[in-house]
């Protein structure tokens, strides 16, 4: 199936990562030129993919974000999770896997993309089904950090099974009374953190895979992060005690 | 100037914080009930606010999100910088104040707010102009959390100075090589988090009224977070810090 992925970066990002068979560039006809689209054209030539001048009316009909440019591709090719589980065995570091349970929001799984790629995770594993995949709208809401992360789709009862075999901690983001709350918890260790979906949270089966649940801090008046936030802050808070630990 | 907010949760706290003028609640007619609707109608009547049945159309031409239920409001009370000093002050713990140059995204906006209400911030600072205010998009994409955090307009330079005076330190979120990892900071001490523009970054002017520039670890090819996630994940790792300190 092909797809267009419109947006500088995204398509940027899918052109130097080379996950995907490209089809085409289209670039808006009369668009301002930038180092960014001029990185576009180059390694498009380098790879001898076509790149079209079209009316700007050609590319709005994709979407009105598109920057004047969009970029024609295969699907994501999704990982196994025996792939990233291979990775984190030669990573050299304590595994961190980031667990997506029924994410609706595209901008949602778009930006918790970004935020696991930018935190060098070993890989990101989703539900089969009834979930956002990584559709366009997805990687233009990572600004195309899909392309340079492992992402694999899987029945989660069953991957959080081979994680655990592999030595792997599975622990369930849970804003609820019985969770620990994080500043308790050894996040030296490998692991896995799961998020949970946007209103419900983790599915029940899920939420009682996890070896533990855990909490952060809330204080307010209102009880809840947004859930793209609360999975970066408790990557993000992950990776600060790892390199805390090491100095 | 009146203005219609919507959403359960964003009616629920704009309800429950009464930092505003309310006209009147409308639900939509054969709505699902839920525990949410019961609350928003026991506070509007506790407050002799008139709640009317409406047909759904009738809420569909606000906005598609409004999941049964919208309310008429003032605009939002913007609060001054003195008063977010004068809480610091009385706080009894180090001031923690977020402020945000030129974010642009509703999305974005109403994300930091949540976050910045839900980690107990004591206060927000925006620039006066040429920004995304506090509208009912803000209220909503922050789940009503706005109505419960302090939030001041000012010119920003001299906002800085004006906490500077009040011997708050100043950090400037900053992912250039000139800035200091995070975390050799100390996040101990009285301090107030800048975030800048989605795609450029702090102003010139206000970058330079910072005591210190700061970046956050990133380790991934893709190289900027989503400016919500960034600041949230800032003000996520001070919280986290006072509280491993404090213990």
């Amino acid at each position: 199936m092909r797809e267009w992925i419109i947006g500088r970066n995204p398509v940027y990002e899918v052109l130097r990562a080379r996950q995907r068979q490209v089809f085409k560039v289209q670039i808006a006809a009369g668009v301002q030129p930038s180092s960014r689209l001029n990185e576009i054209t180059v390694l498009a030539k380098e790879r001898r993919i076509p790149v079209e001048s079209v009316p700007r009316q050609a590319l709005d009909k994709l979407d009105k974000h598109h920057q004047g440019v969009a970029i024609e591709t295969s699907a994501y090719r999704y990982y196994a999770v025996q792939d990233i589980l291979q990775k984190t065995t030669q990573a050299g570091k304590p595994a961190l896997i980031l667990i997506l349970d029924m994410i609706q929001n595209p901008q949602n799984l778009g930006t918790l993309l970004r935020s696991a790629e930018a935190l060098g995770v070993d890989g990101v594993i989703m539900p089969l089904a009834r979930t956002a995949g990584v559709t366009p709208a997805v990687v233009h809401a990572s600004s195309g950090a899909s392309e340079h992360v492992m992402i694999a789709q899987a029945n989660l009862a069953q991957a959080i099974e081979s994680l655990k075999v592999a030595g792997i901690w599975v622990l369930g983001l849970d804003a609820g009374q019985a969770s620990h709350p994080i500043e308790q918890v050894d996040l030296t260790i490998p692991l896995a953190w799961v998020v949970g979906n946007e209103g419900e949270g983790m599915r029940a089966l899920v939420r009682k895979s996890c070896d533990l649940l855990v909490s952060l801090p809330m204080t307010g008046k209102v009880d809840s992060f947004n859930a793209a936030v609360a999975g970066s802050m408790a990557l993000f808070h992950t990776v600060m005690l790892r390199r805390m630990k090491a100095v």
